[in-house]
């Protein structure tokens, strides 16, 4: 009865879908009142380092709910395993059945993240960008600038990595696009010359502690209460701090970290689902510098979860 | 890589596990604190009525985490479909890697809470039984006594139901056992002849309202902050309230319900972990009244999972 998809048929699958509008859908959903999201499970490994996040929920009125476990362990490349993993659920709302497991090994994950950065890009990032940076030479790295893709027209990019292998690896990987990749280890030069930067890392101490006017940046790699990539007085001297969860941002994330530290308070932060639905201008001039903490939000594994599945039994 | 294992793979394997051992090292590693056993995660729907509990968790130093997402959907026989359903994910504790997926349907969840009903019933329930009862007709109603059978040698059942039909259908389902079954509809008179008294409905209000001395009762229908089937004098008047996790009984079952309603102090719970470890005494003559109030805690779930898993991988 429940289907067992494996990442082999998820992958064709989500081609045919339009990610950036699903994300869309996602966040006017969550801040509009139409999902129920519980707080995000968690669990904490020291040695070796990893965490486990559970984000779980469902669409008031949908036919669906979804259960989505993903996995960081950050040590896991030395072993030649991917650092994140993972796989979702989805279920009858009515029943309780269980319709599908998508093995997708945490490829759902990562692409509902990087089409939400995309749309915060498309969204808040200046109208002229001469530079993209991308702090980081990961997974995210490399799927944030593929859908950046579709929202910009720039490209060239600036990346920053600590190992001078991870990003002549990371450029490799994206000789299939046109985008013209310079390299440097300094996160500062980043700031100094892009105007759109995306930080994708599991740092636990802040990579970047200025940017200058006209820059907008997305985070999403900070997910827990821990990590951190952007120094609070970026947030401070933001003229936007917008967050997918105010609930969540609480309690992880960059947002979190810079209310920690005094630099910004809950009252500031914007969430997406409201610029999108109009609630919230936005971005409304070229010099302004706007952040945008991603910490992940279960309403976007809703959205994947159930494309991806629609997609597959309607195809069949 | 990850193992997609069946029901029909999952009911043999279960044959050759000592589920009642099993039941004991999880409380007692849960009341040690050895486990880390995050809040329970909790869908509740209204239309159809429904919940979903995500339990989760990881022994220290053991090889796996498991997270068990398990669901009552109470209009489902009225759709041919069982009411409870679910499913258990064992995950690699240093890799984050996905070995196996459960799909027993809440059959694990079923059994691992029926064998901790017989393990708190060899524990606490008193020396002489002269005959046993039963609330309710359901699953847990047929497994409980089930595995009753392993740890008393009273044949003697009274079963406690709404309808005369989910009553009859009880007594064929346990047509194989040498149980001599008596049928009633009124709770109470469970309370005036069985000194061992199971509960296992999904009901919002109390039905049973006293019992007398020398009964122990075993609560395992509340699992959540509105459910209840004891009324709260029950729990005042015993000689000792147990619960599986002392934590989860300060949101959620009998004694969360009694607290409410101050007829108990979170003081007087004392957790099976620690009866099992010698820390308490337990029940120390026939007269007393103890009451066991099981909302299921993850660490039984790591414990038959991994049971099953490592049986399974083991066989091949």
């Amino acid at each position: 009865m429940s289907r067992v998809i494996s990442l082999q048929e998820i992958q064709p699958a989500l081609k045919g879908i339009d990610l950036l509008e699903a994300m869309e859908q996602a966040f006017v959903g969550y801040s509009c009142g139409h999902a129920v999201v519980p707080p995000v499970g968690e669990l904490v490994f020291e040695k070796p380092p990893g965490d486990v996040h559970i984000k779980y929920g469902y669409m008031k009125g949908d036919a669906y709910y979804v259960v989505k476990i993903a996995s960081g362990f950050y040590d896991n490349p030395q072993l030649g395993l991917p650092s994140s993993n993972g796989l979702m659920l989805l279920f009858d709302q009515c029943t309780g059945q269980l319709l599908a497991v998508l093995l997708d090994q945490g490829y759902l994950t990562d692409m509902r993240t990087a089409a939400a950065g995309a749309l915060v890009a498309r969204m808040l990032a200046p109208p002229a960008i001469e530079r993209v940076g991308i702090i980081g030479t990961g997974i995210q790295a490399e799927l944030q600038l593929r859908m950046l893709a579709l929202v910009t027209d720039c490209r060239r990019v600036l990346v920053c990595g600590r190992h001078h292998d991870g990003m002549l690896a990371y450029i490799d990987r994206l000789v299939d696009t046109d985008f013209d990749i310079e390299l440097t280890d300094e996160p500062t030069e980043v700031a100094e010359v892009c105007q759109l930067i995306v930080t994708t890392t599991s740092s636990r101490e802040a990579l970047l502690r200025a940017v200058r006017p006209g820059t907008h940046i997305t985070a999403v790699g900070s997910d827990t209460a821990e990590k951190q990539e952007l120094d609070p007085g970026i947030l401070a001297g933001a003229d936007i701090v917008v967050v997918d969860a105010r609930a969540q941002a609480l309690s992880r994330g960059e947002a979190y970290r810079a209310m920690q530290a005094g630099a910004i308070v809950a009252d500031q932060l914007v969430e997406i689902g409201d610029i999108l639905s109009g609630n919230h201008p936005g971005r409304t001039h070229q010099q302004q510098i706007t952040v945008a903490d991603l910490t992940g939000v279960a309403t976007q594994d809703i959205a994947i979860a159930k494309a991806v599945y629609e997609r597959i039994v309607d195809a069949h």
